[in-house]
């Protein structure tokens, strides 16, 4: 997999050396899924899309369609994101709020899966609340209207953009690469990186594991060190690990464990010290939920919190960032963060090294609309490279000029 | 009123023959105040509209403008349905919340119509719950952005596309015949079939009437021998009856009554079972509400609930489907249905039966957004024919190729 | 400041004399900040903008781009207008709905107002409740917005449009004036005209300050005798008093204050009756939010109503209207008014004088969505003549001709 920060031709011309044919008419669940070649693809259209916005360049590939949303949890960023991505590309989003339409009625998802989409380019869904459903969710509603396609209901078959699940989170780890490959000035120099994926403290119960899964599950391709760090007891999914391991060996890079926070930063190039649920309480919470025992939720959480109160000393303060490589490792959050003394009492960061990042994390952040939109122009589009090219030649005005 | 399944050169030959004047800059709330010309007018142009997509070509007939909806119920499918139709011919959806406006501020109809409309070019509305109710506010906002346009208030005058008020539900029957009409190869083979629109167990209480009145007023205009069946006491409005009645007098088709599922199900061509509210009852909850008698509507609920018992065996099973012409009448359904032991213990069908018609009702489902685009596209120009031909041969792509 | 009903070769003519440097690339707050020239360019273009609308010329100068707006009140006009203006010019509306966010999560406005803007060209706020809050806030997003772009996490710029805040209701001001210029046939024909801006009962407590502190601010400038009148005890902020005096001095027209009703009608051309609340109990009211002190605000509550109700006498009835110049002044409203017998009781104007008003109250409330593309468009563009002018001769259909 090769990478460099590369004018608009030199993007083209890589991409025209990329297999993305399997991508066309096909969906974005999870990153591993993915070849290498497709993986920088997306990389490299995000790129190019972005560098024909910054040059006022109309990047419209709809004159008409629609991109449709379904967030079964709260969101700004990903929304924003994603509407973001569709206007880019000329689709008008609609939400479906699930509180309403009809399908506390008792619909089922195949039916509603057609019902949204007789007009709908891409769908696009979050559902990261409960392990084992939304990353099956959103296969459920794939094989829905792809079923629906093959019978002729639909004209067109959505594609999927996997907004977050309970396995990964392949649009936000897609935009925190990007930013890692271009503050370190490209893939290449990513190898022999230490990059310390770490557990930190927050007041709250219950994050969801997709951050710490999804890094994990791609930063292991880049031939980097992968470290995953985390207080006993907060183990991640372990089919995830076994992507981690693979992925390490294949790239020439590793992936290790630690109990210890100091450990994994000690020298990391890159730090990504976030919070998360245990995954075995979040097996135990999705469990008691479908059993309805609200009860037994209410004192899981208290436990959990309880858990959590042991490790405030999990945070990324001053003096741990002070021993990463050169006391100055790039540090990445999805956002928001809980900043000690802003956002919490306690928190994953204090807010002094919080505030010095702050324009490199809303940077990382940046690249999460472009890096949408490169997944449904993949999606929709045979020949990306064409289709770049082609809209550069058309030059058409983003904005209105004399 | 003649109709086939014709190529795109055959529907605008046809459009061309139909008076559709009285539509342009009119409003659609019943079809049986539509002509047979407007009605036939409405399903040329949906399936013009179909065939110019399905060719990638674009049907954008607005640069900008919006598109105003006004959901006073639940929705999904109608909801989804109109965004779409906008969207194809390039209008912006705004919805009205009326939750979030200061609309409870004791602000009247007729201000609100106009303050919504300043650039709204349509307006949808769906308002099913009360009867007297739904269509009278459909006409008073009308008026009201009537008497906006004449006094200069508004630049352009909105029309309106009723989404289902509590007498019709036109773009839900348009939609259906539609189907209708594409499954028997065209209008004029629906002469002398048995279409029985039969009322079907549901354990909810109250469903809208719009969808039986919607279909025996429209489907009574095609020459056929429609049938209604219900169980003694659900019987529809009086007036739309009479509609009915003079409609199949017109066509040349019937009109008859029964109590027996089994009568009506006996050699029909197509089915559609389907669950209302006995129309006195829903007379009797609207005056309730009016004075605010809330426990006079709980005990309304529950004798509605009881009476609603006494009729489990009104459903759509095997059984019944076998005794329709040839064991394989057209299944219709506006959906969503409620499904024995799926979305229900007992419901208005049978899982097999469902299942076996699921793609033909994801199809009838499929015209909603066209008839919707058509009924606007007719109300906004004078010469529809014109329209899309030059829309053909502006061959603008959809989607971008190359 | 000079203006008259023009051509749009005379608006094109008068827009190149005036000097809006200044607009581009700004924000816009209050109209007290901006010069003669740059308020006079607001109303011009947003004449111009409605002329090209009534010709079917396209006036989309953005072929992508995101208008984001923010309502932390409930709106109805406001949102509409919001949305028509973003769609006239080509942006789309993307609601940011603090209740579906992460906001709640202990996010900072700082990185909010970032994480929105990624793609977002325009910001329109509405944020009136509470004193010192609403404009300060407004501050904060586009000094984050600015951080943003000037660290290269934006690519462009948003700049924002006060939606409403605590101080000053530009847009719906703007609005109103544009309605009296074109009433009286020209801004010189404002001149020496009385203007009453007055205190009205009615049955509600806590309406914003921002209409008569937006009114005596603007409508000063005009070289009209402005009267504010109000009950004793219902006085303004006095900064914005200070703000009328100044303008007043040199327009060559008049601020003066008066606790009769009556007194502010007597001969007055143009009149604006309207309840809000006393400055100081607005302070102490936002003091008590801001210590949570809920009991507080009850009573607060209880003690303005009884004052209010002290007041039931200033209404704009009849008998008052008749005392007006010539008994025909011209009634203003920001809309939705409390009409006596009709939403309340008793309020702020008798029903025979709102109905003799209605169509004249519309077409003033129809110019806030040319008055916000139009400071949209003078913040996005350097050369708005030459913009305007472009767009005229392009000349694309808004609506598809044959």
């Amino acid at each position: 997999m090769k990478y460099s920060i590369k004018d608009f031709e030199g993007m083209i011309k890589r991409l025209r050396e990329l297999d993305t044919e399997n991508m066309y008419m096909n969906d974005f669940f999870l990153t591993w899924e993915k070849t290498d070649d497709e993986i920088e693809a997306v990389w490299t259209v995000a790129d190019a899309l972005r560098d024909l916005r910054c040059r006022n360049i109309s990047t419209k590939v709809f004159d008409s369609g629609l991109g449709i949303s379904i967030f079964r949890d709260n969101s700004t960023r990903t929304r924003f994101s994603f509407a973001s991505a569709c206007n880019l590309l000329g689709l008008e989003v609609q939400d479906l709020d699930e509180k309403k339409s009809q399908i506390a009625h008792g619909e089922t998802v195949r039916e509603t899966a057609n019902m949204i989409s007789f007009m709908a380019d891409v769908i696009g869904i979050r559902d990261d609340m409960y392990i084992g459903k939304g990353n099956a969710y959103m296969h459920a509603v794939t094989e829905a209207v792809q079923e629906g396609f093959d019978a002729g209901v639909l004209e067109q078959r959505p594609t999927l953009v996997n907004l977050q699940c309970d396995i990964d989170h392949p649009t936000q780890l897609m935009a925190d690469t990007l930013h890692v490959i271009h503050e370190f000035g490209g893939i290449e120099n990513i190898k022999g990186k230490k990059i310390a994926m770490t557990w930190a403290y927050s007041p709250s119960y219950g994050k969801p594991l997709s951050v710490p899964q999804g890094a994990i599950g791609l930063l292991t391709r880049l031939g980097a060190d992968v470290v995953l760090a985390h207080p006993e007891g907060y183990d991640v999914m372990p089919e995830v690990e076994e992507v981690a391991k693979k992925n390490a060996a294949a790239s020439g890079g590793s992936y290790t464990k630690t109990n210890s926070m100091a450990e994994a930063f000690k020298a990391a190039d890159i730090v990504y010290p976030k919070s998360w649920a245990p995954f075995a309480a979040m097996e135990k919470r999705t469990d008691l939920y479908g059993r309805g025992d609200f009860d037994g939720i209410d004192a899981l959480e208290k436990e959990l919190l309880a858990q959590n109160a042991e490790h405030k000393d999990w945070t990324c303060s001053e003096e741990l960032m002070a021993t990463t490589k050169d006391g100055k490792a790039l540090y990445l959050h999805c956002l928001p963060a809980d900043i000690t003394g802003v956002s919490c009492e306690a928190g994953e960061v204090d807010a002094s090294v919080f505030d010095r990042y702050r324009d490199s994390l809303y940077k990382e952040a940046s690249f999460k609309p472009y890096v949408i939109a490169a997944m449904i122009l993949l999606e929709k589009f045979k020949d990306p490279a064409a289709v770049l090219k082609k809209l550069e030649q058309n030059g058409k005005d983003r904005i209105f000029t004399l």
